[in-house]
């Protein structure tokens, strides 16, 4: 029986695994400074911050942990989002029954250290997110731990920060949303069969035809996130070819990383059930 | 920084990475049967054994411990030879300096337990060997544990073991001759550049070239072994493409696996000396 942190571990292998998956890396497709390479060192390197939420520390310590071991490649960002997808539920299958429920308990008992070491996270790689709105300038979390102080003068947990992100991020949403879309993943994941990568990749493209994915939306805008979900939309209508797309979104640099990241967490929630590798 | 088990975790999935590795499943070429997916879940799998050899439990219970987690996959044997390498490069490299002499000093320190864990290994994994040589009978590792009892009225140590094997296994002859191979697997990565899985793939053609592979004169013969060296020797020279040479391998079913597991421990001492990923 594999532990939960091999089944995070291993859910995050084979998502990279998958192709194929228009924009990101898989292991067909890979960027000069970005490449196949660097997801598989992020995943081993994010462990130890992925067996601390096992040991029940506190989840902002466990992600900034793997964060931090995840950075340790030169490929930069390569698994931030799904780590912060995949901490939460780890520390919910680590600690009883893997449900929306619990998973929802879970991110209610954050606390104000849990944010702090979430801004602290932003220090050890660059991630690509938008500036804030208005007003919200001391919040913002490539200020990392200059912002510490606000969050504490304010009394904001980890889960009221997820909570003001959540209409523009997506896996912020997860977290206040009870991981629906990570446990719908894992549904559809389990419903099919023939390899596993094969599976997350189709369910990657179902994934990315419903909602634009708020990765996009940051680094470019939402026309080209709400066109990308048209054109996934085709390739599951059969209008458009998957692998050509992906050689389009590749050339643009257009990256559906949220989407990513959600497969991921459906990877681990259908492992952590007993599908089969 | 990666632990010794972080390094011996990646050095098993940039090794199955590597492509083209005629032969062999790697990122673009797999079985019905054995794809590369068991490769990741093998080498998830493995990790709590490494991390008893890193905390210097006998070799022995270490390796079967590896053996039995990286079995829980669906694909058979994925890493048995590479993780028979891996497991004294592991405790070496945990206990001091990663050296051969320092290696060669833990394999003579194994012991007739060391030997019967061995044995058990294959109880867990349906492994490709030879018939023993007349007489030898009683020592056939496909008897597992069975064989223990002459084992111990022989006082075979693990050390003995691969000492017996070394003329027909290239892995049982790193055992008992400094892991030579290995740590020249490790040099020439070193010396080559660019992203890490091309430069194993290419390390893999030149020790392909050099040696007849025992994994292939065990399943095929000798003939079989010898005319594949030939062939990546004209990969070498130019005469033949890789990747058509990785089509004719595989649909003839030859199967370098005892090069790949040099390369794997090549990979994991080029880690520990510092290879940047």
């Amino acid at each position: 029986m594999r532990t939960v942190t091999q089944n995070a571990e291993l859910a995050l292998l084979l998502e990279v695994t998958g192709t194929p998956k228009p924009g990101n890396v898989d292991r067909d497709r890979e960027y000069d400074d970005l490449r196949f390479e660097h997801f598989l060192a992020g995943a081993v390197g994010a462990r130890p911050g992925l067996e601390l939420a096992v040991a029940g520390d506190p989840l902002g310590s466990a992600f900034e942990q793997a964060i931090e071991g995840m950075a340790e490649q030169q490929g930069g960002n390569t698994q931030f989002g799904a780590l912060l997808l995949l901490t939460p539920l780890v520390a919910t299958a680590a600690s009883g029954e893997l449900t929306p429920e619990r998973a929802d308990g879970i991110v209610r008992k954050t606390t104000v250290d849990d944010a702090a070491a979430f801004y602290r996270s932003f220090e050890h790689v660059d991630v690509a997110v938008d500036d804030p709105p208005d007003g919200l300038e001391p919040l913002d979390v490539r200020r990392g731990s200059d912002a510490i102080p606000t969050l504490r003068e304010r009394g904001l947990t980890l889960e009221a920060i997820m909570r003001r992100s959540a209409d523009i991020d997506d896996i912020a949403a997860e977290w206040v949303g009870g991981f629906e879309r990570a446990f719908d993943a894992a549904d559809r994941i389990q419903a099919t069969e023939g390899p596993v990568p094969d599976r997350a990749s189709t369910v990657f493209i179902e994934l990315l035809a419903e909602r634009p994915d708020t990765f996009i939306v940051t680094r470019q805008d939402s026309e080209t996130a709400t066109d990308v979900m048209h054109r996934a939309r085709a390739v599951l209508d059969g209008e458009t070819d998957a692998d050509e797309l992906a050689e389009t979104f590749m050339q643009r640099d257009i990256n559906p990383g949220t989407t990513a990241d959600l497969v991921a967490g459906g990877l681990f929630v259908a492992l952590e059930r007993g599908l089969d590798v």
